[in-house]
C-alpha cells in the first residue's frame, strides 16, 4: 500500500469496554505501521483506554475532543484523539465482566461513529467487539453489528465479507442452522450477493474486470445433479444472469476445490453458500489478520475478526492483528473508491 | 520416514488404462525415493505401461509374472513388477478415449489387488482411479472404489479419510446433496465415523493417545441451539461414550476454526459431518498430495486423491505427487500396523 500525505481519518470504535476491545486498540495505536495508512479516531471511554494502556504498557497521550477534530489535527503522530458519547465510571469497567452501563456505551461508539461517516466526516468504521448475547439482555433489538449498521444507514441489503490478502469470501447465507441452508438460499438472495459482492470489488478493491467465483451447494457441485440439483435449478441460472457484466462471474464451482484456485489467484473473490463452507478455508489461511467488511452500506465498515473475548480480556494478551488489518483494510477501500470517483469524473468530462 | 531394510509389498492398480493412470505410475516407478520407502508391485497392462513411460521418457525394464515374486526379487531395484489379470490391445487403449474392455480390467486389478492383500502376500493396496461413470455403463454394480472394496473384504463399516502430512480428516457423510446430511448424519454413523477414525490413528497412524477432533455441524457449533440443535442431541452425546477411549474424543466445536487448529497441531484428527466442511480445508493445504484412505477395511488401503482426468490423458502433464504420497502412506500404515503388533505381543509375554 503507497503512503499518502493525505491519510483517510477511520472511526475506530472501542466495542464493549469489558471485552478486550481497549487491549487491541491500545495495541493497534501504539503501533507506527498504523498511522502510515490512516489517521484513526477513537469512539470510546476514557478510563478503559487508559487502563487498557497502563495493561499492555503502551501510555500515550490522550486528548478529548467534543467534535471530530481537523484532518491535520488528526494527523498530528503520537497522539490518540477520543471521543466519548457516555463516561463510564471505574465500577462499569471490569475487563471480563460485562456490565450493563459498558453494554450500552458500545452502542452509542456505533451510533456517533455512523453519524460521522454518513456526513461524510470520516472515511469510513472500524469497528471493535461487542457481545450480542449481553446487549440483547439490555433491550438491543439487532442480531448484531451488521443488522443495526444496516438500520442505521438505511441499506437495502448488505453481504458478509471476511477477507485476507490471499482470500475474500462473501456469504450468501450466514448464521443459520445448517438444515435450513437449502430453503433460504433463493435466487433473490443469490442475486443480491453476487451484485454487491462484483460492485464492492470494483469500487472498494479497485479492480477493473474482476473474477469472481461462485461455489455450488453440494459436493462436487452436484456432479450434474447426483448429489442435489441446486447448482442447475438456482445457482447456474443467476450467475447467467451476470453474462454480461463488467465483473465475470463464474461457476458453479466444487466447494472443496473453489477456494485453492482463489488462494492460487485465479479468482479475486468466492461467494459461498453458507458459512462454514467459506470460513473453514477463509480461517486457515487468515486466522489471525481475516478482516470483517460489510459489504453495500452506503459507508465503509470493516470489523475485526473476533469477538470480546471476556475470558482474555485484562491480561493483556489479545492480539491486535485483526485490528490493524481492519484498519488497513478501511483505509485501502476509502482510496479505491476515490480512485473510482476520480476515474469516473475524468471520464464523463 | 526411517529407512528399512524390509520394505512393505504394494500392489499398485493401475486404474483405467486410458486415464492418467499409466503416465503418473510411469513417473512415480521411476522416483528413486519410491523405492526407499516400499517395493510397489504393479497390476495393470503391460501395454499401457510401456506406452506411458515412452510418453514420460522414462522407460524402466518391466518383468511380467503371473503370480507374485518374492520380497527379495521385488527389492530388486530399476525393475518393474507386473501382474495382467487380462491383457489388452492396442485399440482398447487410447489415453483419454475410454474402452469398455479397458474399464472392466480396472476392476480386474483391483479384485487380484485385493486378494493379495487378504491373503497377506502384499502389505497393502494403492490404488489409481477408475472412472465410476463408466463403469456403471458396463454392468459394475458399486457406487465406487470404497464400496467395491468393502464388499470384496467383507467389512462391515468403512470410513472415508482424506489426509496429508498437515491435516488428516474423516468424514461422517460422504457424497451426499447438502440437504440430506442432516437426516443421514445419525448417531450411530457418528459412532462408528469416530470408533474407526479412532482406531486407525492408533494402529494405522502408530498414536498411542491420539486426539480427535469432532467437528459440529452448524455454524459456532450452533452457538447453544441458536443454529440448530444437532450439536447438543445428537453429537455432544456421542463424543461422550468415548469418555473413557485411550483415544482422546472431543468436540463439538465451531467448524471455521477446527481445522486451523488441527493444522497447528492441537488434533491429531477432524471427523467433518459432511464432504465439503471436510474437503475445502484439507484441499486448501494439501491440493497436491492428500491422500484418500479407506480406513474400516482389513486390509491397508490408500488412493490417488483425482480422477482419471480423460482431458489430461496421454499428454505427460499429470503429476505424480499424489500417487507417491498415496504409495508413502500405505508404507508407513504398515509400519505402524507391524509396530503395534509387536508392542501388543510384547504386553501379553
Amino acid at each position: 500500500m503507497r503512503k499518502r500525505s493525505c491519510k483517510p481519518v477511520i472511526a475506530v470504535t472501542m466495542g464493549d469496554p469489558c471485552g478486550v476491545g481497549p487491549e487491541i486498540l491500545a495495541q493497534a495505536l501504539g503501533s507506527p505501521d498504523v498511522y502510515e495508512y490512516c489517521s484513526p479516531f477513537v469512539i470510546g471511554d476514557p478510563l478503559a483506554l487508559c487502563r487498557a494502556m497502563d495493561l499492555v504498557e503502551n501510555r500515550l497521550p490522550v486528548r478529548q475532543v467534543e467534535s471530530i477534530p481537523s484532518t491535520k489535527a488528526l494527523a498530528e503522530p503520537g497522539i490518540v484523539h477520543l471521543l466519548s458519547p457516555t463516561l463510564l465510571t471505574n465500577s462499569d469497567i471490569v475487563f471480563g465482566k460485562p456490565s450493563a452501563d459498558a453494554c450500552r456505551a458500545s452502542i452509542e461508539y456505533i451510533e456517533t461513529a455512523v453519524r460521522f461517516a454518513v456526513e461524510g466526516k470520516v472515511a469510513g468504521i472500524c469497528t471493535c467487539p461487542i457481545h450480542k448475547a449481553n446487549l440483547h439482555r439490555h433491550g438491543f433489538a439487532f442480531p448484531g453489528h451488521t443488522e443495526f449498521l444496516k438500520a442505521l444507514t438505511h441499506a437495502d441489503n448488505v453481504v458478509m465479507m471476511l477477507a485476507g490478502t490471499r482470500l475474500r469470501v462473501a456469504l450468501a447465507t450466514i448464521h443459520n442452522a445448517l438444515s435450513a441452508v437449502p430453503t433460504l438460499l433463493t435466487a433473490e438472495a443469490l442475486r443480491t450477493t453476487i451484485r454487491i459482492t462484483a460492485d464492492a470489488l470494483m469500487s472498494d478493491f479497485g479492480l477493473k474486470s474482476p473474477r469472481l467465483a461462485v461455489a455450488g451447494l453440494n459436493p462436487h457441485a452436484g456432479e450434474g445433479g447426483r448429489f442435489g440439483n441446486e447448482e442447475q435449478e438456482l445457482i447456474r441460472p443467476v450467475i447467467e444472469e451476470f453474462i454480461a457484466d463488467p465483473c465475470e462471474v463464474s461457476g458453479p464451482y466444487p466447494p472443496d476445490t473453489i477456494f485453492y484456485r482463489a488462494y492460487k489467484k485465479e479468482f479475486d473473490g468466492v461467494v459461498a453458500m453458507y458459512h462454514d463452507q467459506g470460513l473453514g478455508p477463509l480461517k486457515l489461511v487468515h486466522f489471525h489478520d481475516a478482516v470483517n467488511i460489510t459489504l453495500g452500506l452506503p459507508i465503509i465498515r470493516t470489523s475485526v475478526d473476533h469477538g470480546t473475548a471476556y475470558d482474555l480480556a485484562g491480561k493483556g494478551v489479545a492480539q491486535p492483528d485483526s485490528l490493524k488489518a481492519a484498519l488497513r483494510m478501511a483505509a485501502s477501500m476509502s482510496w479505491s473508491r476515490a480512485a473510482v470517483r476520480t476515474r469516473s469524473k475524468a471520464s464523463r468530462r
